[in-house]
């Protein structure tokens, strides 16, 4: 992690401000064309695609409430950082673009783990062709704090908000659910390290995906480009949240079958060895970046052309929106509970 | 500040995410056409203006770094926060357009203060035209912090950058130098109220100042526009940070006569009574949101239309960038001393 002319541990407040810049942008790849000015200036200035309707999005990810440094690398929050606001662009049916990075470090933070935090946001940049442009830093007199703006382009007719549902409209998700929460339940009682894995390896995959979520970016994409889906919206505070909201917005009520949500193999082992109910315990937690979204029945030829492009990501039918404004969770034998809710931030 | 239904100093952890949002979104303008998706969604949509660059720009308010509660109101924290923003837009020549609003928020941070922070935010959004379309909240374990991310647009040859400054060019300054720290200072050894102020009337003005900064959004978008100017930069770090910025990226010294420099008359008592040299401690002070501009001996004419369109706001000739890599200021007597340091982050 050291680079010639900084020991490894160096402090950042014995960089400088400009040292730090200058270091966070040679980490960073090379803005894409269209850049008139990036890292460096008052404020970054770039060019929208023509044609295109211009997304804007911030998440923050706070020590002591989003991470903690003893169960993620500063890699995986630089990563996760990023992860969690294309995971929101997705969700709009469109593609990133252009990101800001602002982070709020504390005096004693070792410069290579401000290298860390940028070389894993930097990697999903390449990945997610994200150009990173500018910035801010600032000392923090208590937590580290990433707050990435990410800014993204849609076509107009192709944006997926909160408010499309209709009852009668399928729901689906992508992926799995409740790996999030159960890596993080593994972490907070066994981890002390950020590299530590349990043994069980569907559990280690849950453990990878709370400190590195995929967004669904291909898929959020697919669905706004063929209008198959009415509603989207990402599961960053849970399936529990998402469904909530999506009905709340859409004016709708919804029903989940319990036995067709796709709760991760290892999730649902975590969960019953801690006694809780996998089912619940899945919907309610948050840390999945999974898309949740609605298709009309005269759609579902569109949704199939969604299946066949996202090759290698699992879709599943987990229920429907309906006209009766209860949101219930329907057991194999026909008897209701109220869905959870999701994870709150206040 | 009270609100049917909550009493003055509930606890925003007693209001839930949703509420708090829809409490916010309520206290703001309503945004301007071209929204497509305000706040409340996974993220904004909004279509920049036709044939216009977009611009970028983050910049965070963080408790114990940049403000303390004793000396600014909820009010005043929310007002700079967007304030600081736009004095990056103007520094481009750009106009601002939308906002994110992105707030990290003590358990115990009483509802008020939240609804103050956001009336205060709107007060500026509304004279300055910016619609605030989203962002995010979040509990924060340490400080209030208020991070805005401002978008903007600017012509393409109208972009005004740090490095396009030459030798001979003479260097010109809005407004008064020294109003943010002497304002600061004064509030650091005498207050305990933020609606505290002094009894000289032109050392109270630097105090407003430092709380409620004026973002030079008109001169800046006339400079951009009329290409009076060949580099722009605000001072939020002091004259000293932005004269040695504009300086680096543009390969050329400066000379600053301190005859001329425009130290504002409550920072310059303020300062004497603590036995300061005013000049030294209004170039090395923090916090005034001027805007430091080069012009070019070809553009004095456009120059002269700057001044008439900037009517009220002062622009005085400082001094001018050098082909000898030096940074002085140079007194009276013909001596140099080498340009301060501005204020540092790190």
């Amino acid at each position: 992690m050291s680079t010639p002319g900084s020991a490894p541990r160096t402090p950042v407040s014995a960089l400088g401000e400009r040292g730090l810049i200058d270091r966070i942008r040679d980490r960073l790849p090379t803005p894409a064309a269209g850049v008139l000015v990036g890292i460096g200036d008052d404020a970054a200035v770039f060019e929208p695609e023509r044609g295109a309707l211009q997304i804007l999005t911030t998440d923050a990810l706070v020590e002591g409430i989003h991470f903690d440094r003893r169960f993620s690398s500063p890699a995986d929050i630089g990563y996760k950082a990023l992860a969690v606001n294309a995971s929101d662009v997705a969700a709009m049916g469109g593609r990133p673009t252009h990101a800001l990075v602002s982070l709020m470090l504390p005096d004693n933070l070792p410069v290579c783990d401000v290298d860390g935090l940028i070389d894993g946001l930097a990697e999903l940049a390449r990945v997610a062709r994200v150009s990173v442009i500018g910035g801010n830093v600032t000392r923090s007199p208590g937590p580290l704090v990433v707050d990435v703006t990410l800014a993204g382009t849609v076509r107009r007719r192709r944006v997926l908000t909160r408010s499309g549902g209709r009852p009668g409209q399928a729901l689906y998700v992508t992926g799995a659910l409740g790996a999030g929460s159960a890596g993080l339940g593994w972490l907070q009682a066994h981890a002390s390290d950020p590299s530590d894995v349990p043994d069980d390896a569907e559990l280690a995959e849950c453990v990878r995906r709370y400190r590195r979520p995929v967004p669904r970016g291909r898929v959020g994409g697919i669905l706004g480009g063929t209008r198959a889906a009415a509603v989207c919206m990402d599961l960053s505070d849970g399936l529990g949240d998402a469904v909530r909201q999506v009905a709340e917005r859409s004016g709708t009520g919804a029903r989940l079958e319990t036995a067709r949500l796709p709760v991760a193999a290892g999730a649902r082992r975590w969960f019953e060895s801690r006694g809780l109910d996998p089912v619940v315990a899945a919907v309610s937690g948050g840390d999945d970046y999974e898309l949740l979204f609605a298709v009309d029945g005269r759609r579902r030829g569109r949704l199939r052309t969604v299946l066949q492009q996202a090759r290698g990501v699992p879709v599943t039918r987990i229920g429907e929106l309906t006209a009766d404004p209860g949101l219930y969770l329907v057991r194999p034998d026909g008897g209701t509970v109220d869905l959870p809710r999701g994870f709150a931030h206040f």
